[in-house]
């Protein structure tokens, strides 16, 4: 089987980090989590090559003049990229790509590999739960805070593009419905070998 | 939410019914199983109206004639037909409607409610344990079992029509297949109230 791209986008603070860590524990072998670039600079627990490849701004406006990334977007001013070359390679090799990237990378990445996306957009129930948990979070100034209420905002407008959505109120649920739709799509008929399932099947008289 | 068509297609003897049956077990308030209108004889624990609608070839001909059916087919000299009715209003009420067609049925339904059907096709690994299955089953005369059995081959060519494949070799394998894609489909965009849900986010400022 081919492997497909299980994009996921929503605010921060949505709960996308928590469900795909526990995605990553149920499917650990089948996925391939991809490494972002960023410019931004580390948290305190972050580590370089783990978390992000962290890189100057020169390094990441040349890997854009080099067609060096699936995609990538500028938030918050700071920038963010996918290497193209290691997602093809996860791809050939079945993998299923898990990438965590912004509504402007979704929409770069479709120009790409259209044919090889699942996207799915991951959020709060309204906008007084996403400060409410961003709050709680407390890694946001006050006006990085606002900013990020801001950037939601005009995601939301954007859902439209997005094959699922999930609306993360009850964790259990959200994850039910994060791993279905990544079971189903193991199953996809375009992503199977149907002349070699059709010979087998007519071999066994 | 509004409904959607589980439209399940394959080989009798493939399984198809062993797993609807736990599907319904699992999602039982969610689901609508459509019945069929049939001319074929009940068999000993057939009862109308439960397993199927038993009618007449006059009166099965002239639903057709009225434009009753969302599909109807042809198999083994008997017809097999899905109330339209009956489906759009299960689909208006938010119901998940099962529907166990072949082919013929499944080119039918398109025409009709194509927007609204996910489409799955179950199969086992190779003739030969179809036919071992049929034999265990022993439902059937040896024509009869020839006959179906030269039915799946060609009913096999067609898998690319479908959405989702699935080789039924291991039943709970198979079943988290079938529920995964079934739990997936409730979270597609398009079957979602996108203006109700970006007010209520917007709303909670």
């Amino acid at each position: 089987m081919s492997g497909f791209i299980l994009l996921v986008s929503g605010p921060s603070g949505a709960g996308k980090s928590t469900l795909l860590k526990k995605l990553f524990e149920e499917f650990e072998t089948e996925l391939y989590f991809s490494i972002s670039s960023t410019t931004r600079l580390p948290r305190e627990d972050e580590k370089n090559g783990v978390h992000y490849y962290f890189v100057s701004h020169d390094e990441f406006q040349e890997d854009i003049k080099n067609d060096y990334f699936l995609e990538w977007a500028k938030v918050h001013e700071n920038f963010y990229g996918t290497s193209l070359k290691y997602t093809e390679e996860a791809l050939n090799n079945g993998k299923i790509v898990v990438l965590d990237i912004d509504v402007q990378g979704y929409k770069i990445a479709k120009k790409k590999l259209q044919d090889k996306i699942v996207s799915v957009f991951i959020t709060t129930k309204d906008k007084e739960e996403l400060k409410k948990r961003l709050i709680k979070r407390n890694t946001d100034t006050i006006t990085q805070l606002e900013k990020r209420l801001e950037n939601a905002s005009d995601e939301m407008k954007e859902l439209c593009e997005y094959d699922y959505l999930i609306i993360n109120d009850k964790l259990d649920q959200s994850y039910e419905a994060l791993r279905a739709i990544l079971i189903a799509h193991k199953f996809k008929t375009k992503g199977q070998d149907l002349d070699r399932i059709q010979n087998t099947w007519n071999k066994g008289e």
